[in-house]
């Protein structure tokens, strides 16, 4: 007998699936190896940036209040009274009509409070003593970096949760971070069904294709920010295929299988979340491609029933999984971002379901346009490569034309949204 | 005596640079390991996608031309001869009014030309028969993935120079890349000068700051797809440090230095260069923050003498160095995509030099918006942390306001731009 399932909106599907609750682990990794992974704390700054007042050009540090009146018409002479080399510390008081040679970088001598820069003097010798000759009067302050003005001791630089990009690695090096804490990749599992699957080196046959999905599903997972760990394809037979399911999930948080959830005759994974004691959230959601994707919960686990279909099976975990991945990295924005855009062309089927059209952003004039990436058949596997976002056209309506405006989620994005979208 | 620079237009700078020829290098990588590396060959379609008619939908084959008439008041009932799993092959020839229980992806009867989804029929056994009952006709074609209809054999899917992606993976696995080839890394190596520098694990201490800069700059290297290789401080030494950067260029593809670039008494870069018999290129840029970036070549390999300045550096790489890595990856279009965007807040200071503002793009009613991500004097390294764009303030002008139309270079995208920009 056919089994009738009732779906539930996205927005339901996603909210059972987030009210569950996913913990973050810290680890600390060698701050050489922190790219790209996400801050388990806030990074705050522990002293003032820059920690001391310094000079941001190569000149001659010296007292404002000395260069009032300097002109072309009346150069001023000040002596040389020492020279500073980046990082050394200043020595000599600096008196009156004094001057300081100081390097970019280096700390200002007390005494000072401006800079000229050293394509505005002159250096002149007088009886073995060295002079700078200059044409202007310079300002209290002037070419001088303040001790804190870029970040004061306390301040919050970085929020947690960030994706680590060269910036914050300087900012981290700035404050000694020479270990980083950052998020635990969360380990999820990948399990293939289906046995028209053959190995990517294998070569073609009827009615047979090449499992692309895992391979696909794998390289979203890192995307995403977690780890994979591929479990092959699980076997035609019940009692095997639940006892490998029991001990993948001993080694993942998430566990994610492709195909064998629609609702054929063949579809082992309801009968095994039965026997494992998993409470299914889900089994059919309202939206194209993906209906079929099931997800229940075992424990602190998820398990992902993603649809066999190449494109179904990536709008399902850029949908589902993704927010929980964000979320065990430290993310306050979990979600995909969501930008409005200009749809670049028609869409004029209508759909009762809630419809993610693989497409790729543009902008002209500064302004955000998507256009589709290719045909937007379910089981079309090209138009994902060319896809850097997914835009939501809503179920309901009579279709859509070119020119309307819609929202898109953007996939590549590390700035990412909160729920409700 | 100083020495006076004669800075050259940043357009003339990366066109200097990128006249220069730089080969990229293949090497094949297992499909597993290849996420987020640089195709080094065009993806041709090996054969058709799908390869054989398939049915897109659970449900039973059939022939269109026996539905024509059937209605709620006149269901048809089909009697079902076969039923196809996944991967398995028709077996045997469709007659009139009869059908095949057909999986999802599964091979089509040759004699079949639509399915019925399982939802919209009625199971009937009758004298240990079964048939299906449904009650609407289908057209020819109706729900069947035909062959070729994804992809054509000889289509080029994906171009060489694409970073490789989720949808480009399954694209590689469904025509049996079991190994792909993609860009080699090439290898840039770097070096710290600047005796102000403390390494990141030791305590700050009066006129010293901890070395951010090659922390940020080998961040930068991964971001454009490159290998790193830090080869430490160069010491205040002439011949120590010529030798130090003659060894380290038999290993690189192309050498930073930062910092010591200045104008500055301490700087030895410019006798090194000499020394090296390295052509130097331009050693002033018309442009803020970096205006004191130097490049220089030497046989095929270029030196760049990127500023000590956190944000010089940063904006120095992202102009000089990123448009070579991405050439060696085979891409068509180097350098950072440039888009046009309104600037969120004013800047009035009028810049004789062209200007580069780090700043956060945001996307609003799907307008482009750039605002300052922090203070943006050259030293300030907090406000790269938040930064996703570099704005382009063209000098000679009298300052922008808020509302006004300007160009960004987006830093964390893939796609690129050619040049002019």
């Amino acid at each position: 007998m056919v089994e009738r399932r009732t779906p539930i909106s996205v927005s339901d599907a996603v909210e059972k699936v987030m009210s569950k609750k996913f913990e973050g682990a810290v680890e600390w990794v060698p701050i050489s190896d922190c790219d790209g992974r996400f801050l388990a704390e806030d990074i705050v700054a522990t002293h003032d940036v820059p920690h001391f007042n310094r000079a941001p050009y190569d000149g001659f540090a010296l007292r404002s209040v000395d260069t009032a009146g300097a002109s072309r018409e009346n150069p001023f002479e000040f002596e040389v009274v020492e020279e500073l080399g980046a990082g050394m510390v200043p020595q000599k008081p600096v008196k009156e009509d004094q001057a300081v040679r100081i390097m970019t970088g280096t700390q200002m001598p007390a005494e000072c409070d401006a800079v000229i820069m050293l394509e505005l003097t002159e250096e002149i010798k007088k009886d073995s003593r060295i002079y700078i000759r200059f044409k202007r009067p310079l300002k209290k302050g002037e070419n001088v970096s303040f001790k804190g003005e870029d970040a004061k001791k306390g301040d919050v630089l970085v929020k947690k949760g960030s994706m680590i990009n060269p910036g914050i690695k300087a900012v981290l090096a700035t404050f000694g971070y020479d270990k980083v804490p950052v998020a635990k990749k969360p380990v999820i599992g990948v399990f293939a069904t289906g046995s028209e699957l053959l190995d990517v080196s294998e070569p073609i046959e009827p009615g047979k294709i090449r499992n692309s999905n895992s391979y696909m599903i794998s390289a979203q997972i890192k995307r995403a920010g977690a780890d994979v760990l591929y479990f092959g394809q699980l076997v035609d037979n019940l009692e095997v295929s639940l006892e490998a399911i029991r001990q993948a999930l001993e080694k993942v948080d998430l566990l994610i299988t492709t195909g064998g959830v629609s609702v054929g005759d063949y579809d082992l994974l309801p009968d095994i979340y039965d026997k494992l004691g998993a409470e299914v959230l889900f089994n059919k959601v309202g939206m194209r491609p993906g209906s079929v994707t099931t997800i229940a919960s075992l424990e602190n686990k998820i398990l992902f029933g993603l649809s066999g279909n190449p494109s179904a099976c990536y709008v399902g975990f850029e949908l589902f999984v993704r927010p929980i991945v964000r979320t065990m990295l430290f993310s306050d924005k979990p979600h995909l971002q969501k930008v409005q855009a200009i749809l670049g062309a028609d869409f004029k089927k209508p759909n009762p379901f809630m419809r993610f059209v693989r497409t790729k952003i543009t902008y002209k004039n500064g302004q955000l346009a998507v256009v589709p990436s290719g045909m937007d058949k379910s089981n079309i596997i090209t138009s994902l490569a060319g896809s850097n976002s997914l835009t939501i056209l809503p179920g309901g309506t009579r279709g859509f034309s070119e020119g309307d405006t819609v929202f898109a989620l953007l996939l590549d994005d590390q700035e990412g949204s909160v729920w409700p979208w």
